[in-house]
């Protein structure tokens, strides 16, 4: 009888602590380097052809932490969001699977193991490029607000992310353009959202396709 | 009676081609240099104590160059917008005046002689502190989309030149902090607003205030 009512506490303790199974450890963000700001900006741009070329684990791992990774000790992110509520996740997907971006233990939750690229944006390009960012806001984190504020602050709080996405690729050579025209619904059900959560916008990131 | 004839057709053209009278010639903005893009990142945060020194001409011109210049022959800018509809203006107070960035002339066309700031927000340090950016959409831009599209629209958009405005403080030792609680028919009368114009969000920027 003794085993059983160890087990059970473990059990639970796990459940509540231990990391999701399948959590895939990112490497650590470079966070020096890059253009020169103003450069960067000079070259910031919208493409939309790309190459399939994936992009390595460090390049993945530095442009989620240059979009909204932690850049100070107590939590704090690359961008800000109102009244720091922190309440846009970045699901990435690419043809492994769907993932979302843990930005305090750097590593990607899997959601869902299919590709879901296609599910992203009506433009074909989508369902071939490496990566499909997809920024989803969780209203639950939001408070008591209007969902008329919750989508407003939800909007600009995704632009402040998606700028520096657009930044980070100009820096480093990669192409990338922003997507309104999203199917929400579809979107929902490919990334498993609960109803309180709204995809935003979406974003593809690739290289350029070779001419 | 041939003076008249002349001196009318001369009128029209000056009034449709000729800049707005006391337009200010902003310096011309200089696109290298910076820190580079990652630690810049790393440093990206919000202030809110602000030095009452003013920002040179030079670093004014950067900073709007920065947040939505022309980066392109073609006209278009350092952030993205919907469809290209380049939608925002930026609004400039200070204590001289209120102005509107013409990133295509790279000038401040004056809109109040006034100063303005403290209708920009109801934080106390708005009023003192050397500018308040206010991001204005122009409605009038963005076709027949419904009004609920506008608004996110223009919330995303203007995110994008936010965080703009937020990477070149923390390359340039500025604080900043953008602000969504604005006073909107309160900021339409201040800057002259149309009907079809809303502002969006205001965003302070100076010096940080000295410890």
């Amino acid at each position: 009888m003794r085993k059983p009512r160890l087990m059970l506490p473990v059990l639970l303790a796990c459940a509540l602590l231990c990391p999701a199974q399948d959590a895939i450890q990112l490497p650590k963000p470079q966070m020096e380097g890059g253009k020169p700001l103003m450069q960067t900006l000079k070259e910031r741009q919208t493409g939309r052809e790309f190459s399939p070329e994936k992009l390595s684990p460090q390049v993945l791992s530095n442009l989620l932490w240059a979009a909204f990774g932690v850049n100070r000790p107590d939590g704090r992110r690359t961008a800000p969001t109102a009244s720091n509520r922190q309440e846009i996740d970045i699901y990435v997907t690419t043809a492994d699977g769907a993932y979302l971006y843990d930005a305090k233990n750097n590593s990607l939750q899997p959601v869902a193991k299919e590709d879901v690229r296609a599910a992203t944006g009506k433009q074909p390009f989508v369902a071939t490029a490496p990566v499909n960012l997809v920024y989803v806001a969780d209203f639950a984190k939001m408070g008591k607000s209007t969902d008329e504020n919750k989508i407003f602050y939800s909007a600009t709080d995704t632009g402040f992310i998606s700028q520096n996405v657009y930044l980070f690729c100009a820096s480093e050579g990669l192409a990338t353009v922003v997507r309104g025209m999203v199917d929400r619904e579809g979107l929902a059900k490919a990334l498993k959202l609960r109803p309180d959560q709204r995809a935003v916008l979406a974003q593809t990131v690739g290289y350029p396709a070779k001419k």
